[in-house]
């Protein structure tokens, strides 16, 4: 008893030197006033109210039970209304990487500035909790989260293991209901936005990336989601309409084999006519354009082989969907035979768009060797462009589609294709090289005390303590390490040299002098105090920040295989404190 | 050419001798009429309106762009209202195994029940598609699907590749804008389904197994869609609330680690009265009943080891819970030491609850060797019912919940282990073996015309015509295979012998003598049309089915390592005409 005694002392020495720190550090964070919008000043209008929750099911119900049986033992003790401090993270990078992007804030905020319990929730909850007290259910239809606050990373941030994502602070009782939708807005979000980005690197910058997902994704939500988050990663536009109209994503279609074999033969078609681009002539058959086109590509007899009879249901189709979008005329090629049939229907089609000033747009390959059959395909557009002088045509754009993911793009390279765009779906949007991130939701401190959660598992061992959370650059630009300071430590100061160990092996430290800090948490709610919140950014710019982050990381951090790790750090006084809280907690065994 | 021309006469006779045998089965269908419920009948009142889709984000937009851009071409052709039949099918069992659950169907039901695009709708496509013509999008605000039929196997059937899970038929623009809801609504769906069945079969019926995935889970739509279809592939109970009120499913939770280390001590305790179960006494001081039995255990002398100093913040948790929850008290004791510090504290207060009439629910193991812990815990049970003469002690519940999946739960079996409950989260949710099924939808027939879709990879071909499709059973109840005919052939009889053949395989083939012939797919949406329709059951009634049907599998179909895959055939004829159409759809090549 005597040693807890010291350790106590201990505890108290440390959270008294903590609050001689603090005036320290309350200067530092002025400095980020020119960044934020003050959101509760006085003289400036009342602030527009925060939207929903982009998927109405985001409800306070959306939860796991124990949360709110946890709730209703805290009410009992009398202990719903301490102030505690959580922290959101995750435990280790998906994909074997050493990078993750942080998504799913906005929605987060949308949650807590629309939380309240109705009525129906309230009478449900009372039947799933007969024995709890009248009490409690008052008390729930009255919380909503205007004494929380809410301190975040900007959403579209390269982020890593162990540091905070989100600190979440206020009544206990409360926090808690939000620990189970927090990690389900950000887990699922982070996860794919980071897959999302890993294509792009793979694919690289030149290569238009289009996420057709919506129909293998874990639901409606899961699909919405992942277009929203894909191009927050670094993807140009989504085959989803919804996540169009919702987040003003850029959306692309053309038709699917369905369409294809849906026409039987070119008397199918009615409509025959076609004006010219300009507007100057129209062309009254062009069917039999299409078939004098196809005729000249047959006797061909260049580099590109022989070709005989092609799919007449195909040529129809391709006709068919020509004569309803001339200007934007792309044509999926492998529903029969991609070099017998689908690349010269293609090309028959385009040609007669092209004698009325058209320009198609291209060809999507959904099957087979895709290195090969696009080589192939180009070599047929350089061949057509040389034999009937179409100038352009050999840049026709080749777009590919089945079962792409980081690997195949990557085989793809090696290989050499000529593939200008990548559909990717199923592999994307479930992310299925790994389908969940860990993002846990952990109590580091209550009532000002600091709090750990032990483990067998030394990587499970939480962080305690309220802490400030700083990214740390070196002299070239790159971002060297992240590190963790208590609450209260002083900042780390450019051109000063500050200790960065390892939080839980004792012999990896290193000193670091910055030569730029950037504190990591900003605030994203401040409940109804009058400290200043952070706007939240429209996604284009979200998009930017990550392609912009992504693009100033240290190459060996982003490589796909054995990529070398970011360190992550805690303060020598953090480190300290960590220990000595690990020991006081953890049970002392006895050995006979 | 004559070659063609033979071919359509083949095509013809093919199809008039259909029709010659439509009469026959019209009589076999009378027979389903009393397992349905008529719904359009003179007399009855009028059909109770099916519910929009449990998630409100399952829209018509909720679909692919070439969706409305297809549906225009269509349009613009005058093609739009050509009667199609398409079948939704997927090509692989998922998670190496020869067998799936279906599952999505009410939601793909309710989804047509309510297809309508609303004003916004169509003012946000006017915009995404500038170049079509008002005409269109005059059309698209008229239509419903009131024209459209649904047959399908019902919900929480085993079922295999190539099989139509769903025959959709109608207005080909109209089927086209179905295409990619309904593959978003049944995909996740069935997978998740058939995880859970997996897991409900390595873990044994005994287990009671508890779905705790919502926070991993792909977005909030993914983590309810889960909760219901794991609940329906034969799980006992969700963490989820939101989920427990949709649809009725049990719900359970108690606390989590932020709970424990949320207390600093047994002085934080305020109320500490607690009357007996039987309200004839009450105890004033519960905490010192609870340190009094601590006092006890960690007296004994048993096999049970020693016990020195427990955790005291894990105490006053533990001690808060049970004065929250004396009917339900269930202790999760891995925060900061199973063995040393949270199974005592844990019996301490359940000794303490047992003074009192109460019966402790049990411990939850987070972290660590499960099967050594589990074990240990339940040794230290048996231990205090024989110290101390608690009577059922020893039946303490142990629950496990750290990252399990099939694999470990096979392992835990193998080793042996103490568990009686299994709360699974992320593995199940996200369907981390595999976490996408690759449902499609291909056209099959239109106006009439059976249609194929080819591909270099022979698994991709799709089946033409509108199918029939029958489970034909053996001697010993179990089901032999599946067979698809064409829509007019005979049904098999019972007793009957009938030649089955693979679809692609020609040496593969068997004569069956069905000792009971299934029909599988059935009328769940008749549109305006006057045909019966089946009633959608309540998920308990879907959730039976799926019990049952997979009890009645031979069991060599259902073993998790290299299981026998069950058959799936098609009639003689359908086979040749398969080939037939094949050949006349393929280009011929031409060689040098």
């Amino acid at each position: 008893m005597i040693y807890i005694g010291i350790l106590n002392l201990y505890l108290y020495l440390y959270l008294y030197e903590s609050v001689s720190v603090c005036l320290n550090t309350s200067e530092a964070s002025k400095n980020r006033i020119n960044r934020v919008i003050p959101m509760k000043s006085g003289s400036l209008p009342p602030p527009t109210p925060t939207p929903t929750p982009t998927d109405p099911m985001a409800t306070p119900l959306l939860t796991d039970l124990y949360q709110f049986t946890m709730a209703y033992s805290y009410w009992k003790a009398g202990k719903h209304l301490h102030h505690s401090v959580f922290d959101l993270y995750f435990r280790k990078n998906p994909f074997r990487g050493e990078y993750t992007v942080f998504a799913g804030l906005e929605e987060c905020i949308r949650f807590i500035a629309n939380f309240k319990l109705n009525e129906d929730e309230i009478a449900f909850l009372r039947s799933a909790m007969p024995t709890c007290q009248d009490g409690f259910f008052h008390y729930l239809s009255q919380i909503d989260c205007s004494d929380v606050e809410v301190y975040a990373i900007p959403e579209g941030s390269i982020v890593f293991p162990k540091v905070p994502l989100m600190r979440i602070e206020g009544p206990v009782a409360v926090i808690q209901l939000l620990e189970t939708p927090f990690l389900s807005l950000v887990n699922y979000a982070s996860l794919v936005t980071t897959n999302a980005a890993r294509h792009r690197l793979v694919a690289g910058q030149s290569k238009t990336l289009l996420e057709f997902g919506l129909r293998r994704a874990q639901g409606p939500d899961g699909g919405i989601s992942a277009s929203r988050y894909c191009y927050m990663g670094g993807f140009d536009a989504t085959s989803n309409v919804a996540a169009g109209r919702l987040f003003g994503i850029p959306i692309r279609g053309t038709h699917s084999h369905a369409f294809v074999s849906s026409f039987m033969g070119l008397d199918e078609i009615v409509g025959k006519t076609l004006q010219s681009l300009d507007g100057s002539s129209q062309c009254n058959d062009f069917v039999s354009l299409v078939e004098s086109w196809l005729e000249k590509i047959q006797g061909l007899k260049s580099s590109i082989g022989l070709y005989g009879e092609t799919n007449k249901s195909e040529l129809a189709a391709f006709t068919s969907y020509a004569l309803a979008f001339p200007n934007n005329f792309l044509a999926l090629v492998d529903t029969y035979d991609v070099m017998r049939s689908g690349v010269p229907n293609f090309c028959a089609v385009a040609l007669a768009l092209s004698d009325l000033g058209y320009r198609a747009s291209g060809i999507r390959l959904d099957s087979g060797d895709l290195a090969y059959l696009s080589i192939q395909s180009r070599k047929f557009f350089v061949a057509v462009e040389r034999e009937f002088g179409v100038v352009g045509f050999e840049k026709m754009t080749i777009t590919a589609s089945n079962d792409l993911n980081e690997e195949t793009i990557d085989a793809l390279n090696k290989q050499g294709h000529e593939v200008d765009a990548f559909g990717i779906g199923t592999y994307l949007v479930t992310c299925y090289a790994q389908p969940a991130l860990g993002c846990v939701f952990k109590l580091v401190e209550i009532n000002g005390q600091p709090r750990i959660k032990l483990s067998e598992d030394v990587t499970k061992v939480s962080i305690p303590c309220k802490k400030r959370c700083y990214r740390l650059y070196g002299k070239e630009g790159y971002p060297l390490l992240d590190i963790m300071t208590g609450e209260n430590e002083p900042a780390p100061k450019v051109g000063e040299r500050i200790l960065c160990r390892h939080p839980f092996n004792e012999s990896k430290r290193a000193y670091v002098v910055p030569q730029h800090v950037e504190e990591l948490l900003k605030c994203y709610w401040a409940g109804n105090s009058s400290k200043e919140r952070e706007e939240l950014p429209p996604i284009k710019s979200i998009r930017s920040r990550c392609i912009e982050q992504l693009d100033h990381m240290r190459p060996d951090h982003m490589r796909r295989l054995n990529p070398t790790p970011y360190k992550v750090s805690v303060s020598a006084k953090l480190y300290d404190f960590i220990h000595f809280l690990w020991l006081s907690e953890a049970p002392v065994g006895e050995l006979q």
